[in-house]
């Protein structure tokens, strides 16, 4: 059973970070991670939403394998803490979320606006529940 | 072909960063993320060495599947960096290169001592050179 109070901590953790790791799998099975922007939505610890470019490399991995993982870390001065969540990626191109989540100054990423067919959402749900904890080392 | 010039950029950027971030697959094929101590030693951008845990999931799963990536990532003013490192890891439990890696204040860590069972060494070994380039985005 998940405690509520640590529920309610981990989702201002997540609230808090200025990044997030996003972790895919390649076409040679390989894990790989990279640095995205702060999520554009977040409900709850459920489904969490960023934007991103639909020819990027992340993008077609999800395409292709779905599985993911949700990384948010943040360093103090005498340790670092970090909250993992594991689920499954969805590339969303509909109109209706790619206006939702479209933010002003985005036109420097999708010079075509809103509808710029490089511009898509990817929907992150949490499937599992094993990793909802903070987790901190000293530095 | 690598430019070197860009290698030894790349090996400075890794070697200044405080944490990395390691990436492995779990006994349900998805990928998981961690945030680890920097790594102790590094040899070139071949082979990049850590200590931790040996109790630890991370290992367990390198363990069953050792295919791994890396993260260094640097957060500026106005951007932020990362590298990832395509690999394989191993789990290392020899004498030899426990006392080489081993650091005052690791007892902290690790109670026994340097022949302490939980105490173990992972090394990675860069397999791709596609991702040996430092990306950039704009915070």
């Amino acid at each position: 059973m998940i405690n509520f109070i640590n529920l309610e901590r981990i989702k201002r953790f997540i609230a808090k970070r200025r990044v997030a790791f996003i972790a895919s799998i390649d076409n040679e099975e390989f894990p790989n991670v990279k640095c995205m922007l702060r999520p554009r939505k977040i409900e709850g610890l459920k489904t969490i939403y960023f934007s991103t470019n639909t020819s990027s490399m992340r993008v077609k991995q999800y395409r292709e394998n779905p599985k993911a993982c949700l990384y948010f870390y943040r360093k103090g001065l005498i340790k670092y803490q970090g909250v993992m969540l594991k689920g499954i990626m969805e590339v969303l191109e509909n109109d209706e979320i790619k206006k939702e989540l479209w933010r002003f100054g985005d036109k420097m990423f999708y010079p075509k606006g809103v509808t710029d067919p490089d511009y898509c959402v990817l929907k992150f749900t949490t499937t599992s529940e094993s990793n909802k904890r903070i987790t901190s080392t000293l530095i």
